[in-house]
């Protein structure tokens, strides 16, 4: 029997699923956690939420997502600290302390790289706060650098642990996956120093499929049928010390289009041969 | 009048010309400078191709491409070292030194990034005496890491950089593409080190086109259609002291439908403008 215990549902993986439909698939699979995204939690009412799950059994390994801290205007600046708050209460009410942030790219029009960088480290700093204040991590998330123009300007684990390094440990954490940093040929240093420096808050599991989709936000794919090398970067993720839980997050129309239950069926296969050997 | 005579085309950019319409078009427009790709030439005959550009008075900026070094079987190493000798001997044919490489992805099936990259470095070493004794420097080429599955496992220029190290300057240089590398954390200081280790060999324009195309290869764009910041970045190579030719390659669809001396007309326009003030 292999062992799921640290196995956790990404809700964008059973896209099509009401987050009901979500929780009650992961208790018929034994799967104890869940990584909701915030519209389906929107969708079933955030105390309705959090006691579905809560009753179900089911732990919350992270909430997706805030962030998109870029807007150039001092309005966009606002409605983004303030969307972040609210999803800052929305963890501590699905009883999680880690949200991730997609930082977000350039403004509209905009070309300076690195203006809009140094606005999500603005936006950061004045979000830290408020975070700690409730218990909250800020999980800075890496994208793959073809997302950079307009979804993260954050494309590599160093520079999410850069940006980190102000903070407590506590306050400011990094997520590694795999999707996004296969590529990246200081990964296993960076991976070493993220566990070095005690910042590992996620590691989420998918691969990266070739041809590249069309829509190339739906490139991601079920583990085992991409490029990538689970055994290599979990081990490195093992070695730094990570013990938590494991998302799997795929966004790919055929996955959506699939049963949700063959879904995570696949998925814990895919976990239990290639990835939680060297976990 | 703005001084076009740092300004080279790619022949990519007027895909559906043969090199004698292309050398034309460049002669045409006042375009001193040509980057040909090797199956144009090859169509056109070496000797004949040599002789066209010689006898239009242009420069040869750089030869695209050798590469795809990471075959896993023997017979296939022993297919790309001799390509790449070929082409090395293609360069000293066409009087330039800059060959480009685009080093190669993953071994069909393959998932080991990190046996891939060191058979890039393998053969690399295996290559670069016979290219220096002909003169011509063997150009690393950092792609985008969208391609780093199947094109080029070298995705950042500090990577190219170290790859290099071990070599003189005049052996192996590095290329600088915006599109690939405009994305990078690292890239300003980054081209700073390649400027002090002598090492940039070619500087090549081209923008970065969102959304992304459904053929990724395809998504690169004329200069001020996408989201790159040319003068930051054209400003960086320029204080990192480099002289060269400035290449424009583009693949998009739309640019190769389009009239090729049209093309040209916009390319030297929007260099004028977004490159040429920085450069």
């Amino acid at each position: 029997m292999s062992d799921f215990s640290r196995l956790s549902l990404n809700t964008a993986t059973t896209k099509k699923w009401t987050l009901q439909q979500a929780v009650d698939g992961c208790v018929r699979a034994g799967i104890p956690a869940i990584g909701p995204w915030r519209d389906r939690v929107a969708e079933a009412g955030l105390e309705n939420a959090a006691r579905m799950i809560r009753d179900a059994g089911l732990r919350v390994s992270s909430l997706c997502r805030g962030g998109f801290l870029t807007a150039a205007d001092p309005e966009g600046q606002a409605a983004a600290l303030q969307d972040n708050r609210q999803a800052v209460l929305e963890a501590v009410a699905l009883g999680t302390s880690e949200l991730f942030l997609v930082v977000g790219g350039l403004a509209p029009g905009e070309k300076d790289v690195l203006a809009a960088r140094q606005r999500v480290a603005d936006r950061l700093a004045e979000l830290v706060p408020f975070a700690s204040a409730h218990g909250v991590r800020l999980v800075l998330e890496p994208l793959h650098p073809m997302y950079a123009a307009d979804r993260a300007l954050i494309s590599t684990l160093g520079q999410a642990l850069d940006l980190a390094a102000p903070y407590p440990v506590e306050a400011v954490g990094v997520a590694v996956d795999t999707f996004h940093v296969w590529w990246d040929p200081e990964l296993k240093v960076q991976i070493e120093r993220a566990g070095r420096e005690g910042r590992i808050a996620s590691y989420q599991v998918c691969d990266f499929n070739l041809p590249i989709a069309a829509d190339a936000l739906l490139s991601r794919g079920m583990m085992g049928d991409g490029v990538i090398d689970f055994a290599t970067i979990t081990a490195w993720i093992r070695d730094a010390g990570f013990t938590g839980d494991i998302e799997v997050e795929i966004f790919n129309q055929e996955i959506w289009d699939a049963d949700g239950d063959e879904v995570i069926a696949t998925m814990k296969e895919r976990y239990a041969e290639l990835v939680l050997p060297h976990a």
